[in-house]
């Protein structure tokens, strides 16, 4: 008996081209990727503030329609939003893709889409790793996770400790579900639905469902220019309650508000209606989706008169045990 | 129809529950780990070296035989010794665990061991992500990726540039097969062959193959005191002649004797004589397994006189086409 490698399904020279390929993406190495900080130097007492993530079975979803340039955006915006709600300013990212088989074109489709992610957002892709499990994942399968390492000054930190009575809950309206809720979200439609036009989502409910994570960076540090902002809640696997009572500090309790009859505009995003039709009920909605609502500031009043045109105010803090209460009745 | 996470495996009370947990592990924060690093302004010109790494299908063999508590070292020493090769002392740690289903005594019991090995190597569990993604992985399966950040002064950054005629290899003796290799020796033995006692190796088949990956942390540390050190390669997956080959300058060739007659001490170990007479051709094992050299530092040959104890000599440094020579007759 002789046994290599590529006997398992592991091929070692399209481990090298692979490998080769993603040196082009990186910088002049493949490992232990080099950042130079200089500019930390400038900071009174730099912090570093990392993250790191997956983006759920969003992959397995990109997968089956063939779409995975949109993963890259997706993993790379989720984990610097993770960190941009804590005031930091990213500074490099890492990724990790592991697959059943290595397949040199989709590895460079996805690859790729990440390293263009960290260029618009002028981030370093300081490395990576691209991992071939075939006793891990089944045919066809693959999975990835990002880290991403920023600085913020200790004085500058947001963490919610500021939050108190009277600050009012601005959100930022979010792109469809970013990367929360796919496991759900693929047991209510098959490929047939994925091809098919929805008018009131004005696309494919395919199209729908894979629109990248937002990147909320440059609204936070719009926000932070404009006024105080006291605490910022990105709105990941929790929704609205699980995220943002996070932040709030004991005593205080944020009431949230979602119903059009309050005077507050913009109902229920139709993507996140449609999944309510097909079955999901209204306390899972809430606990699972962000609701069209991706990122909550929670700001000093004096805010209002210069808050951006994309924001809306969907609440308040008050005094009462530390929680989140969603008003929902839409 | 009504339709919720559970419904689909997912549980959120579950994963609330881990959450929980987890916090306890890492600081006093879930998201955006904080690392102050007023150490930073201690360096002239402070370089942040960073790796992200898996631990391939190491992590089945573990779950197969229910030891992944052997994980933690494996996936924090990888990413270590990744930048510690190029000088770096390592500042904090994330870890991505993603699963079919959340099982709290298991991801207690790997999370509990990834935090254990920063402990012991005193670097901070900045954070990390725990997953449950029933679409993606199979029943029973689940993967580990981690990232590490360290910090180089600019000037002493190890990155093989300095090599030159004449440095000598300096092999430190690896643990077993570390983390690279495991598609290939899982197909080489079934469940019987890991519960069995094997004579030339002391212990089981399965004892031996889940060995942790070694630290060489404290090693580089100590030669890099002793004496000049120009170059260093992990080896991973690539095995001897594909690590070595990345750090070589232009011009210049690494030849590696590890031949018992020629006077090099301790011929390739018995966990790899094994795999070699299961099935696996020389060249095979050569390209992929350590075979007993866990990291090689080319040094000057000054270093000689103060080489620690647990090294050996395995090669030189001379003029010649970029690449590595292994003469393994063994």
């Amino acid at each position: 008996m002789s046994l290599r490698y590529r006997d398992v399904g592991v091929d070692l020279e399209v481990a090298e081209t692979i490998n080769s390929r993603i040196r082009d993406y990186l910088g002049n190495t493949l490992f232990g990727g080099f950042v130079e900080v200089p500019a930390l130097r400038e900071y009174e007492m730099p912090v570093l503030v990392s993250s790191m993530d997956g983006i759920g079975s969003k992959v397995r979803l990109a997968a089956r329609l063939d779409r995975v340039e949109t993963l890259g955006e997706d993993i790379v915006h989720h984990c610097v939003n993770d960190i941009a709600v804590h005031g930091a300013s990213p500074l490099f990212f890492l990724d990790y893709v592991a697959f059943h088989r290595l397949d040199p074109s989709l590895i460079d489709r996805i690859v790729g889409s990440i390293r263009a992610a960290c260029d618009r957002l002028n981030i370093a892709l300081a490395g990576g790793e691209t991992a071939e499990m075939p006793l891990v994942y089944p045919p066809g399968h693959f999975d990835i996770a990002g880290a991403v390492v920023g600085v913020v000054e200790r004085a500058a930190i947001v963490d919610g400790s500021a939050i108190r009575r009277g600050d009012v809950l601005v959100g930022f309206p979010s792109h469809g579900l970013h990367t929360n809720g796919y496991s759900l979200a693929q047991r209510l439609f098959g490929d047939d639905d994925y091809a098919r036009y929805e008018p009131s989502l004005g696309t494919t409910v395919g199209d729908a469902l894979l629109i990248p994570h937002r990147c909320y960076l440059e609204s936070i540090r719009t926000l932070m220019t404009a006024g105080t902002v006291h605490g910022l809640a990105h709105i990941t696997g929790g929704g609205i309650p699980g995220n943002l009572s996070r932040i709030m500090p004991d005593g205080m309790s944020a009431i949230v508000d979602l119903q059009p009859d309050s005077g507050v505009p913009a109902p229920i995003p139709p993507l996140f209606a449609l999944l309510e039709t097909r079955g999901i009920p209204r306390d899972e909605m809430v606990r699972v989706f962000n609701l069209g609502i991706g990122l909550i500031a929670v700001c000093d009043p004096t805010v209002i008169p210069v808050l951006p045109a994309e924001c809306r105010l969907i609440g308040h803090v008050d005094f009462g045990e530390r929680k989140v209460i969603v008003h929902d009745d839409v």
